[in-house]
């Protein structure tokens, strides 16, 4: 069995890079600077499904996720969730949050309906993420 | 500065055990099979305020959380969170869903109401949790 991203990922994001272990998409939703990780492993589900030194790996990438995040989009708090009740492929969410947005200050997940991006403005939030990850990490 | 439990957090829960970061609380909502970790460091709001090793301790310990939750409750699948739009001080859910459940499949936060224990049944699933968390990981 090989990896392949769930269709409904697939669907609702555009890629924005690869790092070691996770895929790393944009959520195409211009309400939140929303990203989801998802560890390029076939068959995961929960967190515990990775051996322990992946999930290392993988927390790490999420902690570089959002601090990438945080560089572009304006943000008062970060939201990191694995949830996957919907889409069962181990996933993980990470949202930027500002104060008054849209579901503040209720999560993201299951509020209302996706704001597509435009989009020159999704390729180009994509590139600025891309490159804040991609810069060395202090 | 000294750590205290956010007075919110405390109201809302109940404790379990402390682990080497980590106080770990019960979440008084019977409706969900609920834990809250909080790192005990002060001045803390997101993952990232932490330095890179205490972060792979409060995952290992939010990962450790998950296997004794689900070893307590029926869960179909675990939802893990790190929101803070609330209560700013550092902490992680991890929550036992169950297919059906009174959020299912949306999120368990901003769901309607908690459904506090009876005392018996809360002091039986804080002792099993603490019994869980305290048995060694394979």
């Amino acid at each position: 069995m090989s990896f392949a991203l769930d269709p409904r990922l697939a669907a609702d994001t555009v890629p924005v890079a690869e790092l070691a272990l996770c895929s790393v998409c944009l959520m195409d939703d211009a309400r939140f600077g929303w990203l989801v990780l998802v560890p390029r492993q076939p068959g995961l589900a929960e967190v515990t499904d990775l051996p322990a030194e992946a999930r290392i790996q993988m927390w790490k990438e999420v902690e570089q996720a959002a601090e990438a995040l945080r560089a572009v989009f304006p943000c008062d708090k970060l939201n990191i969730g694995a949830l996957g009740n919907i889409v069962r492929q181990l996933h993980v969410h990470v949202v930027a949050r500002r104060e008054g947005d849209a579901a503040w200050p209720g999560p993201v997940w299951g509020c209302g309906q996706a704001a597509p991006y435009a989009p020159v403005e999704r390729q180009a939030r994509v590139a600025a993420v891309a490159a804040a990850l991609s810069r060395p990490r202090s």
